[in-house]
This record gives structure tokens, C-alpha cells and sequence, in this order.
């Protein structure tokens, strides 16, 4: 039998699954039903050390000769303390030490509370990884845990911290069986052939393996999956994800039906954006996604195909569709016509209307998506390039970045599409926001404000178009007139005009 | 109506609540919760600013204008790190300023969603104090909340920050009324006279007062709030406690009971041990005590007198019961005789005796009640006193620590007692445990030691006792002899009888 | 005999200083220059332990019985490490522990080098101070080392980490005695009527003592300390500083050379700005100053007396001096005329301006000196008061800021006296960087911007001046015109007769 | 001309030879010296942006396009918090920004001088590497900022920040070349055979290469080092460095004779252990080692030879040479029967006795040197494996870690040789310590301690040896004895014979 600690119970079947067969395990009340677990658990053997400072030895000694990482496991307060002059041995020795120390709830520390001190830093730098478990109270913690105890458990090399905050009661052992739980598996190797074939194989032998990449297009993936609905035809099998951010939150929340995801990035770094990862390989996405794509030229997968034709029936829609003068028209005439310079889209509505827009790849800040520099990384872009840079921005995200226009560095090669509907459009979109008085004037920004003044300030040469032809033919002359000076258009539209015209968007999309 | 965030009504009600009027809000849509709420506030004025970097300063210019705190309350992701200049300015201004910010669930941190950062410390240095709420799902995370958000709204002259998680779905706006929150206040001030009064004539004018210190002993206690049981009668209304852990977990419990809880302590640290605290003072807890109590010698409190009866009548049954042959025969025995001198208790079973045992001050390492240390502190104290100077100590935390007798700095004046029955004793006590296979070999970890090697080894005197006579005699040797040499007495009980005993004494408490 | 290492040296004559008596020291070779030293001190007692956990815990135990700190020495690595749970207990039990441990250089860390690893921060949080010593090599780095032994010894009930790097070879000991230190007192006390006194007679009985306070005004001093030169008569053997920061460089290097420094601020921070400090006490500065004050109207002394005159005939000077156009001559006018409304200045000139014409307390940034936020301070002091409020700042700063005219908070209470010659203005003021080709484009980013275009785009009322006539009748609507809505009067100059005017002021001054 | 400041122009080569051509110049006084130098740099093109957050944004922006590592440069305070937005945006791009910020001298870091914060770590984790540049004053200083920029700028695909104090006076440009820097180049692929041909080729083609392995063990290399002395024909000109730390001191400091070093280890840090780094590959150094020696077996490399002839020879002086009765007869006996068990040497003493006479691989903690953990090491090592486990251990280590032999895992497997001398051996060869008072006391920890009690109270088989027979006829029974239980072999010495004899040993391998 178990012990009743979710958490607790979630490590132990972990720590089998990556193959853990050795623990040094110190007494200690806290600790005590990690250790009841650990003692019935067939797969490993446990040695009771009582000093702690000894017992990080022997777990590193073990760890030696095993060639494999060992446990080590104490109870709360100073115990983890005596552990540092192991852990830091271990660390200059790149062996692996898995440190699994008891806590108190954090809510807990320094209450005056027996046996309590800050844990889950405490081993500082001389840990590659460390991480405080959750208890669970519902799925999402439940995912959370896991996902914390494969981080720490796929790093090699090394010694890690897993801190297990523990409630009272602690005594209860009635669980009969450790849960089943997802492992997630490391590749540090760099993308050797076999490795790339295995992948590859992966691919193709699914049923309904889908590849998908972010930073920052999915063209009109968020439309293809509102479509979908329910239908569970479309639910891919095996997910490769190559990284980069994903902007439709629909589509997030569509790939976690998946069964798996690998994921293949150059830093390694284990990101479960789908709660269902269970492969990372460190290397290069985009060479393995050529060779998928190579691979499917050769012999098309009939899932793919089905998405992709899925995908076009929605471009057809999506392009026969005529918005009324708003944003979207805007966007949909300037991608029309802009042929392939470096378009830059600022967070926000911008980016979303390109997922639906454009035919190319177009830069923006994903990484953390704030509205600060889109204009400013669209600017510096402007000066190492001999391309022509166009950056297509909302109001909100212009004027908050407008001193990127303060400066010598710009000329002709720089042009701005700006959508200005007086507030950030995208909080109209918000489902339920309506229903605060705060929305318009706090949540919103509600203003009035002309990027007149600052293009005059800085010898910006100044469009401006308030309907449908004006729009056109301001676009005409962003897209080819001569000039020595960067240009701007700004576009007024009206925020409920650019509501209705996202909706009637969005219908069509559905049909 | 206000929002149905459980923590951002819990924040916006002590932000009331400690006197806030004015707020810098962002635009955003994970904080506009927050801002919602804000605005619902009659007593607090928003003022939007949409580049944070700007709102960071407006709010400093604000709080230099009413020389109070103001509020900026931004959304998740950089528009955080926007307002460090601000943060930076105000913090070597000493201006307070309290920076509210949206987070994303900790769960979803670098899972390549939107913005999401690592918020918690982003801020670093220069706040004073920055706390990361919870989303309350029971009792004690609302208790946890609450006391964050008090924690961070006491600090004075300096910034602060309050992060925010909130899981979706965001826009839900039909609470009625914010929570009555309990405010904790914070008086910086060492103690003046004015203080001190106050303090007292509180004290003095509750129905139903306690004093409560730490720092090991609360001479009976534990036995006293087992025989109170639920009897109303005994619960306190108004508990002022200056500071030191409390050993007894069933006092604990007790005294979160109360209806509110004054703390006196020199660092001025908010430690909500009993769940209640409404005020904390920074001062010298000692004297504060001190005068109270010669208050009541002139004029006696009745329920003061209550418990003091109760506690006397513990204290002859306790004096009146015979353990049998055991740990606890030992310590009685030894502090019938021990006189004044200086006695350090380690920690576990140990100390619990001395709470029921000892007639004088004692020392004990409760900061943070490790095993570690026990017998070096006590022998470091005996190189630094002319008094001499015993330990009372078990068995785990003896051999642990056996190295305190690895030097030339000890003399006569040290002296041991030993409390050796083979385990962790305190393990056997605790209920549940049993159950666990685990229990003797790995979290009490049995063992079969005796100090005479050690001792030998280090040129200690060494004595040792078996049964109930040599135990005396060894006593009576302990603290008697004339000795150049430190001196230890090793008592060796058996671990069933030592739980046995204890079990009559608990009984024997009852009655 | 002492050792070679100046470093160990500065330490241990502070160490006596303090008042430390006893030491636990811990074999080892790095750190054998310390032991040494403390060995061979008459006022301090060693006590050999091997085991450092062990030796952690003597020195609690001695502190403990000596109720006053204790050292603990330890060798570079692990050794530290080893003391991090006595070290957690001292700070639980506010027990003061100074732990002193040798280190490697810092430019040794991590390659592969024996015994080292990241000391400066090993014991995290359970420090309340920790420093790390340069090894000195003039008297900056002496100052340096000094200040931060001081440091931490001036902590109370806490422990606290002095880390000592010392450089091959180790072993020299032939220094015949230890330097004579300069100890920093500290009290932590808030200001009792006795403090309060004992300062107040400490500042009138010294023979030329000199009141600083800072943030961000004192008015004429910089041309004071110009004028004065070397005339030793004016240099102050005691300085009371309460707090803020000085503008004038040349005050700051001149007040370095009085015998020593008082310095009184709310926090109790250990500010050494003049080098000299030798007192710190917590407290209010201003109230301080103010008693001070009033004493010396009952009984003026003739050293404050005769700085007084220098500054008023400085007064004088600057006052008859009519600057030809310039952002001199605009400020001089406008404060002039401004009268008692509040008033920001930005950093760099404007703040310098104001040194030498303001007659009144102004407002700004002087914290971190920042150009970000002036604007947006000044504009949210506005918005939280019924004055007037008056940002006078120059063009960089100013641009850089602009969003804060980007919102719906702003009245025509708040009003902008911009100085704009095209760059900043500061730059061409320092002396050795007009060598520099890059000073212009680069270091003082010269610029064509004007303000007008930002103030039409925020509905700002915009004002220009050219000339002499234009700007006094600028600043006169300035101060004077009714307006809903803020208003800006921009003042533009030629860099050049900038620098002129002040060259000329700087020669008037020193007449 | 450049800078007069030797950190900025260190900087400044070190920027152009990692092939730098774009920069982000902000304005200010403090960062004046690096921009002109920037400028001064004819393949550098500097863009000068004033509102440093937008600068950030510029250099993401430009790196995007270039696809390399851009420059922004910004001055000291505020100025670098602006940075932190586009900072983290770039992180989570996994974009190459380097932030360079100049910075006040450390000493002066809140001392309420102007601009100053503490920015070494100021952008937190959203950097890969931070380093802080000490401005030089000596070639170890001169040599520590050269590895300090290179440690920036080998990061890929990660933003990295540069901080660089500068003192006054900072306007100074008379130097009139960059100096010549050495760059470190990083190879952070797995080593692929095009690698592994390229460092076998840099090898083999050298005139002087040397392979150098640590960790523990340079068998004999300490004697070699001494005997080459200053014949400048031992000197390699390449060295191949497969990690671990070096035992000799003597060998480090030879080895920063040689022309360069390449460096081949799986973490791919980078250690300049011998200062004179050029490369770093990270992977398996073990397999490059292996694949060299082969390809040596064909082609044997003159140098090479030459140092195994050196070996040889002293191999057999070593070999011929009796020791009188001491720790290094023990080590030599034991060494010459022990077969080939695991043995595991302490630290001090016992590892530099292994490297002179051991004939196989040993286990030593060589990764921070620590001594508290070796025999918990060794005794952790014998659960976890069938093979007999051997510890050399001095007496300081072993009683330090006595606590490793309280516990129930133990068997006859595990087997000790404890060198008594009564001190830290090691201590009476450090020359100039002999010179202390406090050295046999308080530096080499003399004590009479024997292992025996401690054996008897772990049940641990007890030999003990006083002079040469007894010695050889322990070891004999230790190495030959059956047992169920641990055996230890307690050889007692004069710590005056131990140091005679390693000055004979030393001067037998002289010559």
C-alpha cells in the first residue's frame, strides 16, 4: 500500500519510470511517507543514513558506481541544508544526485512553524534543476506535477532539488497502486541521422500525425479548428511541435486532445504547451520538418492531406470573403498587394488578422508578446536590412512605442500601417469583458489620439485614411512611393465596425 | 459587483482597508480583474496610463503628492519589467508604492504560452517585499492569501509587489460584496511609553487574556490544553505573544481559537503562528511581558488566574505520577536535582520532556528545530560560561552530532545526559506511523549504538545505566563529581517502555 | 606579527574594534592568514574545531552564552557550506554568528581550480548581511574594504558572512601591527530625546561643523566649494548628513575632506558618501536638523555663520548676474516669478539650474538620476493635488517621456517649461569628452526635434521662444494663462551660448 | 585613438574579433568611453537610439535580420532596466542580443552617489551569462576580464549581458591600438567526425602537444614538473585538456607555459585552468583521448615520447625508493598488493600519495576538494557494487566523517587504511606556515585521537600499526582478511617522519 499523498504518490511512480533503483533515505517524520513509498516500491533498494551530511555521500558514492542518478531523500528544515556539501561535490563532478527533500506547505514558512525554512532555492547554484511540487487538487495541478518531477528527472549530469511540500495529516497509507504517469523523455544529442529517421518514422507511421510550428503563423489554423469542432476525424494522434509560440489559443486548447506531442528545439528546453509531451529532442525543428516534408512529397500521408485540404477550403472562404471598411479590410488589401518584403505585425488584433491574411512568413514579437517594441524591432529590423520593412500595428502598441521614430537611423526603406480605432481593439473581442463599466476607459484605453503630431515631430511623411478608398489608395502609395523619409498611414476605423466585421468573419469561417 | 476572483477580492478589500485612494491602472486583459474591481471601489480613484514605464513614475509623483502609497496595477508579461525604472527611483527615494501585477498561473511558466514570465521576483531588489497570492481553494489558502497581501501592504518608505495569478475564465463579475478581510497592522516604532500602555491597558481590559511566549518552554501546556478539551471557558479572546517557537502542536492548535492575536518581536517579523494576528509591534516582547505582569500582581485577572490554577494542578499530578524506568524517569529525576545550572535540551523527545519536567529556563535550538547542532551548541556554550552546563540528549540527535567531542576545548563543566533506546523515539508516538513497514529500519532508524566508543575516544568520563537504580545513582554522579573531564551518563531504556510511560503520564493528565 | 594580507589585516583590527572576544577557527590552509591574525590578537580567544557544522554550532552556543556575536573562520569550499544549519538556527533565534571564511580570488572561480566555488552568496537568506572584500591595491579599494567589514559588524541579532579572497602566497607574516580602522558606530534606536541631544552637542561643540542634507537641493554650494578652493578654514571637521542625494560632485569631493560624518536617515542604511562616516543613526534626519536649527538661533556658531555669509554673498553674485539667452536665463526668470507653486526639475541640467536660482524646495528624480520619468513624476504629482505643478526639463529627457502626455488624467494645473537646444546639454559641459568624435551623434544625440507635434497630438497648449523677449513673455503665460488643459512653453537654445553662459556664471562665482 | 580605460578597450577587441558589426548606441556620460571606441572601430556601425527601451527593441530587431549577435550599449542606473523588456522578449526568441552598460566601481554601489544601482544581475534570468568586468590592475586582472568577455560571447542564441565599471576620470582617448586580444572560441555541437579529425589533426601536427587528464589522477607529473624545471624543451605548445581537476599545483603553473590550450568536456564550460585557453568542444573528451592514443599507437609523436620516457624514469626512482616508516610507506606498500579493487583516496595528503604511487584509476572528491565527505563517498560506493572498496583516508577526513560508519548498509566488503599523524599532514609542507604560532594548534588541528572507539561502537574490525611490520602485516590482513563486517587499519606516524620523508622522496626525484 501507498501513502495518500498525491504528490508523493506521482514522484515515486516517476523516479521508477526513469529507472531509479537506489535511495538514501534519512528518517524524519515529514519525509516518512516518501519513504514508506520508496520502501514498497520492488524496483528499489533504500539505505537509512541518519546524518544527512553523510548521507549526500553515500548517495554520490552510490551514484559512481552505479554510473546512474541515486536518491537521496530527507525530511524538512536544516536536513537539506546538510546535503550542500555532497550536492556541490556532485555538481563539480557532473554526477547525479536526486536530492527529494519533505517540506511544510509554503504557506507555512517562517510562521514560527517547527522545522520550517525557504526549500525550494536552498541548494542555489549547485543544482542544474529545482522544483516545489504542488499538492494536487484538480487536473491542471495534477499536470503540473508531473510535468515538475520529469523536469527535474531528465537532466543528466547533475544533481537536482525536488522539494515535496507535504499537508497533515501525514500518515495515511491506504493507496493501492501507484498512479500510471506520463514519463518525458530527453534526447540531448544533437539531431543525429538515426535520430532524424526515427522521428521521421514516427511521423509517418501515425495514424494522424500532425506537424506544427509556431512564431508566429498558423494561418488559419484557429479557423480550421472553430470548424472542426467536435469532430473527432480531425484530432491528430502524434503531435511534432518545432516550437515557437502558437497565437490561437483555440488551437492550443484543440492539441491537447492529442495523444502525445514531441517536441524537437535547439535549447532543450521541456515546454508542454499541449499538457501531453512526452518526447523532447534538442536540435534543430525546422531541418526536421523539411525532411518530413520531403519524406510526405514522396508519399503523402492521408491525414495531412485532409487537413491541408481543410485548410484551402478555408482560404477560399477567407479570401472570397469582402470586410466592410474596418482593420480587416485593411490588412486583407495590404496583404494582397505587398509581395514578399519583411512584414513585421505587432501584437494583438495585428497578428491575429495576419494568421488570417497573409500568404508569407511575417515577424513578431512571440516570444513574450508585449505591445513595448514591436515598432522599435520593426525599426532596428529597417537598418540591417536592404529590404523594405513594413510594420502593420494597432493604436495601443504605436503610441506606447512611438519614440522608436525618435532618432536618425530611419529612412525610405521604413513603413508603418497603422490601425487606429482609438483603443485596443483586441479588448472588444473578450467574451464577458463587456459586462465591466471599467472596460472602455481602464481596461481598453479609450482615446483620441492621431499619430499626426509625432510623424510631424519626426519628419515621418504622413497618410491618413478614413474609409474604404482612401484606405486603398493609401495602401497604393505605402506599397510604392519613392521616398528618403520612412512613411506612415494611419487607418480610423471605428471599434464596433471592426467587432462586427471579425464576427461576420468569423461565421463565414464556419460554414 | 465585483469580481469572482477569490484573491483579487481579498487584495482589492485590504487594499481598502489599508487606507489606499488612489491607482495607476493599465490597460490589459489579465489584470482587468484587478482593474474592475478597482473601479467598482468608491474609495479608490483610477487613473489610466497606458505605457507602464510612464505609469510606474505617475504613481511615484502620486504617492510624493499624498505621502501614502499608491497602486499600479499592470497586466502579465513585460509590461511588468516597464515599470523597474519607476520601481528603481521610488525605492532609493524611500516612496512606497504598491505594483500590482496579472500573472498567468505558475503552472503555465515557460510552457511557451502568452505572456508569461517569470513574474514572482522580477522586480528584484528593489521592492521591499514581493509576494505571489495564491488562488484560494479552502480555508487555510484563504488564510494564506490574506496574510500575503497584509504582509506586503505593513511595509512603509519603501516599494512593494503583489503578483497576481488568475486561472481563466477572466470576465466574471457578480460578487455582491468584497470579503470582510482582517487587517494586519504593523507598528514600526521601538516601544514608547504610549505603546507599552496601550499594549497593557489591552491586555489588561480583555475578558479572557494569555500571555504567550516560546523559546522552547511552555512549562505544561501541552498537558493543559489536552484537559480543556472543548470547554469554552478556557479559550482565550485575546492573545498577546512575544515571540519563540511553540514546541506543543496541540498549543497551536488551541490558540487558533482565539479571536485575535497581538505580537511583540525586535525584528518586527508579521508571524501569524495562530492564524489571528491583528497587530504587530517591533520591541523588546520581554519587557512588555514584564510589565504586564506586574500589573497583575497588583491587580490579578481573573481568567489569568484561571489558567494558572489549571496549570498548578498539572503541575502536582505531574509531580505527583512515577514513571516507571524510562527516558522520562530520567529527566524527572535529573530535574528534581539539576539546581540552577545551564541545561540545553536537543530537540524530538527531549524537549517535550523538559516541557513537562523542568522548573527553570532551558535551552533549546528551536529556530529551526534541527538535530544537527544540539550537543555543539551546548558544548560551545559550556566554553564561553564559568556555570556548568548540561545536555539532555537523545540518541539520534547524540551520535549525529558526536564530532561536538572531536576537540580540546572541553572540560569538567560539560556534562551529558543521554537518553539512548535505540531509535528516533519520538517516531514511535506519532499515530499513524505505525502502519508503515518503513517505520523502524528507514524513518525511526533503529540502530544498536552505544556512546562508550566515543567517549573513549575523546577522553570523556562515561557512565552508563540500565535500570531504575543505576539511573539514580548515575544521575546523582552526573551532577556531583569533581571531574577535568566532561562527563557523560548514557541511559539506556527501551523504546516500548518509554512510549508506554508516556501514555500513563498522558493519562494521568486527563484527570 | 600580523599577516601580509592587508585585507585580513582591515578585518581583524575591526573585529576588535567591535568587540569581538571569541573566535571558533577551523583548520585550513586559505584561510590560515585569518586564523592567524585572530591568534595572535591579545582581546580574542580561539577555539579549534574541526568538524565546521560542528564548529557552526559552538559559535551559536558561545554567542548564545555571551549574549554578543562570535566568529566562526572557516577555509575556502565546502567549509562554508558545512556551517549553513547552525547558520539557519542563528537567524531563527536572531543570534548574532559573523562568519568569516577565506576564499580564492574571484577571477579563479569555477576553472577547475582546488577548493573553489561560488562562497559570496552560499548562505542565501540566513545571512541578514553578507560582503565579500576586495584585496586592496589603493586607497579606494582600502575605503572599500573597510566600509564593508563595517557592514556587516554593525548588524545586530543576525548572523552575518564576511568572505575573505586572498591571493598567493599565503603565508607571509611580518606586518609588526595592525592598521588603526576607522569603526562605524550604528544605532538602531529610533531618536530618543537622549540621542537627540547627544547629537545636537556633538554638532555645536565641534569647532566647525557643517549640516548636509540633500534630495535634490543645495543651493549655491557647488559655487561655494569653488570658490572656497583650498582654503582650509572653511573645511568642516563634522558633518551631520540627513540623507538624500547630493548633486554638486564638487561638494561631494570637498565634504570628503572633514575629519568625519554623522549621518542620520530613516532606514538605517550605511551610506559612506563622503568617506568618513563614522555614526549612523536611524532616525528622522529632517527632525534632527530642525532642533539643531533652533538651537543655533538661541546660539549661533561662528563656523555656520561664516559658511552662511559665503553662500549669501554667492546669492548675491548669482543674483546681479544677467545671463545673455539661454536656458540659464529662462530658469533664472522663471524662478523668479514662479512663487511657492511645486516644482519638478528633471535630471542633468535642469536639476544643476535649479541649484543655483531656485529659492524654494523643488522636486526631482535624484534617487537613480534617471532621464525616464521625470515628466510622468511631475505629471502624476499633478494629478493628485490642487497645486500648480511646474516640470521644468530639458529635450532629451523630455522626449524620452512623452508618453506622459498620453492619457486622459492631465488638467491645466500641470504646465512644462521645456529647454530644448537640440541635444543633451550636459555633455558639452564635461570636460576631455569634446576629443571624442562621437560625443555629438552618439554621447549626446544631438537632435531637430521640437515639441510641438506631440502636443498637438495629446491636445497639449504649445508655446515657443526664440529669443530673450519671447521667452520672458513665454514663461509670463506660462505662469499666468487660465487653460482646461496643460500647457507647454518650449524654450530653444543654441548649445553653444549654453555652454558660454555657464562659463561666464562659474568665472562671476568665483570673484 | 581608443579609450584610455583597459576593461572598455579589452571589450572592444574582444567585440570585434567575435565578429560585431552592428551596435545600439544610447546616450550618457558613464558609457561615453565604450561608445567612442565603438565608433572608433572601423567594422562596427553604431545606430544611436535615446529611449533605451526602444534601443533594446532596435538591436532585437537588427539581429533578426542579421541572424548575429547585435550590440546595445546603455550608460549606468536606470538605463539598463530600460533593457529588460527586449531582453526578455529576445530570450524567449532565443535571439542574440549583448548588453553592454557601463557601471560606477563597485565600492560605490549605493552610497548615495549618483546612478547607481546594482546591475550585475539586473536582468535576471532572462540572460544567458552576465558578467561584471574588473578594470585590470595587473595580469591576473587583465587575464579575468579577457575570459569574462569571452565567457559572454561564446553564448548562442541567448542574450548575455556585459557590465563594465569605469572609473574616473572617464574621458581620456590617447590609445592609439586595441590591444591584441585572445579569442576563445566554443564548439557546442556533439563531436561529429569532421570535429574529432580536426582536434586528432591540431594534435598530432603540433611540435609539443600534451594531453592532459585530471580528476583525480597526473600520476608522477608533480616529480616530472619538478625535475623539467626551466628547460624550455618540456614546455608543449598544445595542449589538449579533457577535464577534471589537476591535483598539482606545481603541474597548473607549468602549463601555463605552453602557446594554447584546447579544451574537450561534456558540459562545455568554460575553465581556463591554465589561462591560456583558445578552444572549448564540448563532448566527450574521454573518446577524443582514446581516439588520439590510437591514433599515436601508428605514428608515435617525438614529444610524446619524450614525456613517457620522463614518467618511466621517474617511475622507476619512485619505485626504487624505500620509504622509512610513515603515511607514504603505508600508501606504498598497500599500493603494490592492492590488485585491482575500487580505492578510494581522501583528500590532502592521500591523493597526492596516489599520484605518486598508485597504480590504476582512484576515486578522490576532486571536485570542490572538501574533506567531510570521503569516507561516506567511498562507504556509499561499496552498497552499490561486488567489488572490495579501499579508503586512504587521513585522520582529519576520517574523523570529520566518522557518521559514515553509523549505519546498517556496511559489510566486509568495505575496507579502510586510515593515515593517524595527529594532524592534517598536509599543513607541515605548506612552506612560510611553519612560521605561525598558530599552526599546530589552530591551523593543522593536532589532536591524540584514535579510531578504535569508534570502530568498537560501529562494529567495525579494529587493526592498528605503529611501526614498519606491524604496518606491512595489517595491510596484508586488510587486504587478505575475510569478514562480514568493515575492517579498518589504523596506521600510526610522526607527522616530523612524514615530512622527512616526502623531502627525500622530493629530492630522489630530482634527479
Amino acid at each position: 500500500m501507498y501513502s495518500n499523498k498525491e504528490n508523493v504518490n506521482i514522484l515515486t511512480s516517476l523516479l521508477v519510470a526513469h529507472g531509479i533503483t537506489h535511495a538514501v533515505v534519512c528518517p524524519g517524520s515529514r519525509n516518512a511517507p516518501i519513504v514508506h513509498n520508496l520502501n514498497e516500491c520492488p524496483d528499489i533498494e533504500c539505505f537509512s543514513v541518519t546524518d544527512e551530511r553523510s548521507a549526500g555521500f553515500y548517495a554520490l558514492g552510490m551514484a559512481q558506481a552505479l554510473k546512474r542518478p541515486v536518491v537521496v531523500c530527507v525530511t524538512s528544515g536544516t536536513a537539506l541544508l546538510n546535503l550542500a556539501p555532497a550536492v556541490a561535490e556532485a555538481c563539480y563532478q557532473h554526477v547525479s544526485i536526486v536530492v527529494v527533500s519533505a517540506d511544510r506547505p509554503a504557506s507555512w514558512i517562517d510562521q514560527l512553524d517547527g522545522q520550517t525554512l525557504p526549500q525550494p532555492d536552498a541548494l542555489g547554484r549547485f543544482v542544474r534543476k529545482a522544483v516545489s511540487l504542488p499538492e494536487p487538487h484538480d487536473d491542471e495541478t495534477r499536470w503540473y506535477c508531473n510535468r515538475l518531477v520529469n523536469e527535474a528527472l531528465v537532466v543528466r549530469h547533475a544533481p537536482v532539488h525536488i522539494n515535496v511540500p507535504i499537508t497533515e495529516p501525514l500518515f495515511g497509507f491506504s493507496v493501492a497502486e501507484l498512479p500510471l504517469e506520463r514519463r518525458i523523455e530527453f534526447s540531448p544529442a544533437d539531431m543525429s541521422p538515426a535520430t532524424l529517421s526515427h522521428i521521421t518514422h514516427m511521423f509517418l507511421q501515425a495514424k494522424r500525425p500532425m506537424l506544427v510550428s509556431g512564431q508566429p503563423m498558423n494561418p488559419l489554423y484557429d479557423e480550421a479548428v472553430g470548424l472542426v469542432g467536435d469532430d473527432e476525424g480531425y484530432i491528430p494522434d502524434f503531435v511534432l511541435y518545432i516550437g515557437g509560440s502558437i497565437v490561437s489559443k483555440r488551437l492550443k486548447r484543440f492539441l491537447r486532445k492529442a495523444k502525445e506531442t514531441w517536441v524537437v528545439n535547439e535549447t532543450g528546453e521541456v515546454a508542454d504547451t499541449f499538457m501531453n509531451l512526452t518526447h523532447v529532442f534538442q536540435g534543430d525543428g525546422e531541418a526536421v520538418a523539411d525532411h518530413i516534408r520531403f519524406m510526405m512529397v514522396m508519399e503523402p500521408h492521408p491525414f495531412v492531406q485532409k487537413w491541408d485540404e481543410l485548410l484551402a477550403r478555408i482560404r477560399t472562404q477567407a479570401s472570397a470573403y469582402e470586410p466592410a471598411y474596418s482593420s480587416m479590410a485593411a490588412v486583407k488589401y495590404f496583404e494582397h498587394y505587398v509581395g514578399d518584403a519583411e512584414v513585421h505585425y505587432a501584437n494583438s488584433s495585428a497578428i491575429r488578422l495576419a494568421n488570417s491574411f497573409a500568404q508569407h512568413p511575417v515577424w513578431c514579437n512571440r516570444g513574450v508578446n508585449g505591445i513595448e517594441g514591436s515598432l522599435s524591432t520593426a525599426a532596428g529590423f529597417s537598418c540591417a536590412t536592404d529590404s523594405r520593412v513594413f510594420c502593420v500595428i494597432g493604436d495601443l502598441s504605436f503610441f506606447y512605442d512611438q519614440n522608436a521614430l525618435w532618432n536618425q537611423n530611419l529612412g525610405g526603406r521604413f513603413r508603418i500601417l497603422l490601425l487606429n480605432n482609438g483603443c485596443g481593439g483586441i479588448f472588444n473581442m473578450l467574451p464577458g469583458l463587456e459586462q465591466s463599466p471599467a472596460r472602455d476607459a481602464y481596461v481598453a484605453a479609450r482615446h483620441h489620439t492621431s499619430a499626426e503630431g509625432i510623424c510631424q515631430q519626426n519628419d515621418i511623411v504622413y497618410l491618413s485614411a478614413s474609409d474604404m478608398p482612401q484606405m486603398r489608395a493609401g495602401i497604393d502609395t505605402l506599397l510604392n512611393i519613392e521616398s528618403e523619409r520612412p512613411v506612415l498611414l494611419e487607418v480610423f476605423t471605428d471599434p464596433r465596425d471592426d467587432e462586427q466585421v471579425m464576427k461576420d468573419y468569423n461565421k463565414i469561417c464556419k460554414i
